[in-house]
């Protein structure tokens, strides 16, 4: 087992965006009674990107909160993660877009994406880690920003009340040792890389090919009793597998702050670790699933309100497009 | 300076698309005299995907020579990375549908992407290099794989005849020590972030926005003597840092293997570091500029062709959308 990495999260941050968008607007879109959306979803509201909101605006937003957190100057730092499911636009990556929003653009900061779906954040956090643990960077930035607003076919209501849109980004530098990465882990079933998708937005589909097939190809597809079904199959032998390398049981957590699938799949989680009350950290009923930006949100949620404090154990686990399982253990 | 990191290529290959495009075709379509493409870009043919090939084909191409020329098994690595600048779609990450392609469906081996546009690889590699160090992988394969062509205003001769379609990938681990990288660097000037951009494909632009807008956002957009420009001013001063950080002087090197930008860019960095004729991995000719699959294919042809060997001390360095300049030194 590869040892303990120092890292310590100095400072994390959100940013909201400026709308809501409640129960009662997809009530109506359904044709439904008042009351069906919420009994559907298991969310009351979820946030919205208001116009001329952008992924690189609320990312910006997050880590401004995130550098004054931790104290830092808004040019502290060595490099800047994008660890977004979806990107602003397809070239450049994310991360020089959002570089330029905070105001670098001379700075010279390096600025890279990973990107691995909704589990983004774990996965730069921990190549963050590994990069600190060679001495390569001594302060990153990582920020996880999504609209998923922006590819919701609005007729689905099976999800489109599901996500809401969001930023989060944390400050991170090895510090004195004694917050640590405990371990992570990361295993994908590539069988359910159509579970979850958008068809659009690369290289495969084109405009060319039909503008009723790109518009389709464009909106967010799910068959989401596949996912849980393979996400069920799996996560419990991957929380095993993540706990030994961590040298750990789930009874140790302080917290357990997982990626807001849904409500059902968060329930799935409670039952299947069979974790105690409290320890999992559920945001989904006011901010849906906000893919990549989900943990880190959670988690910021979890520091600010002292669910988590220093010295704390927590992990942070999920499963998302991919389809893919990933999570690492901490000491705060 | 953070220690040279034990990293060994044990293998490499690529994969050419189906098809090739000569200047002929672009002489015609800009109503030009034959020979005109010829010289104004400097290159003699590209490749182009063929109908049915996609990033994913291509990559998948491409790991089964460079596990091929490893002697690793199909399913023998612990983690596969995309270094891809433009996916195939949208969501899931790249590697998920390479990992699918690969035929590794049930592996459960972990599938992420790195994306700093054309350096995509040199930062893939640096982070997967960290990864090793640390003991969270043992066996890495990293892919890049680009359809340039997806994206290509036919109409613009400064961009349409630049750009060449294709994927290569190697297969690492930590070896021996004897294999090392010994620095990596990268710097980001966000000034140039719409210096090179395809302005769709992510949450920004918006198909209900309006059909010719999108059809516009949808192109390969590049301001040239922009990025030339920045490029030519900050390259200097990051090829002296990387060199330092490596503790070598670039008279050191057996070979540097370049993004293939353009030829104008090629011989600009020739002429600005002085390097002794040879030096410079130069396949712009007959590959184009194939983005973040350039600096691998590179990489592997001189591998192949035996003008990189054991032990040489190489460098890889480029230009990329962002705009970012970044590399790495090894000793291979």
């Amino acid at each position: 087992m590869p040892d303990p990495i120092s890292l310590r999260i100095a400072g994390s941050g959100i940013q909201l965006p400026a709308l809501q968008r409640d129960n009662a607007w997809f009530d109506r879109r359904f044709g439904q009674p008042e009351g069906w959306t919420a009994r559907h979803c298991g969310i009351v509201s979820r946030p919205l990107a208001g116009p001329g909101q952008t992924s690189a605006s609320l990312a910006a937003g997050a880590i401004n909160q995130a550098l004054a957190s931790a104290g830092w100057a808004t040019d502290g730092f060595d490099a800047l993660i994008s660890a977004c499911g979806v990107g602003q636009q397809a070239l450049p990556c994310s991360a020089a877009l959002i570089h330029r929003q905070l105001g670098l653009s001379d700075s010279g900061i390096a600025a890279f994406d990973v990107n691995a779906s909704c589990l983004s954040f774990p996965v730069a956090l921990d190549m963050a880690a590994c990069a600190l643990a060679t001495g390569r960077y001594r302060r990153v930035v990582i920020v996880s920003s999504e609209i998923a607003s922006a590819g919701l076919n609005w007729d689905d209501a099976d999800t489109a009340p599901l996500f809401g849109d969001g930023a989060a980004a944390v400050a991170i530098e090895a510090g004195d040792g004694r917050s640590q990465l405990l371990a992570a882990h990361l295993q994908t079933w590539s069988d359910g890389a159509d579970y979850c998708q958008v068809r659009a937005g690369g290289t495969a589909v084109r405009l060319q090919d039909g503008v009723e097939a790109y518009r389709q190809a464009a909106m967010f597809e799910m068959d989401g009793a596949a996912v849980y079904r393979l996400a069920a199959q799996k996560l419990p032998g991957f929380v095993a597998e993540l706990s030994q390398r961590a040298g750990i049981v789930p009874a140790q957590l302080k917290a357990l702050v997982p990626h807001q699938a849904s409500a059902k799949a968060l329930k799935h989680i409670q039952r299947v670790l069979r974790l105690p009350p409290g320890l999992l950290v559920n945001i989904i009923q006011t901010y849906g699933n906000q893919m990549s930006a989900s943990i880190p949100t959670a988690l910021h949620l979890a520091i600010a309100d002292g669910r988590i404090a220093r010295g704390d154990l927590i992990a942070l686990v999920g499963t998302g497009a991919g389809l893919s399982a990933g999570g690492v253990v901490l000491r705060y």
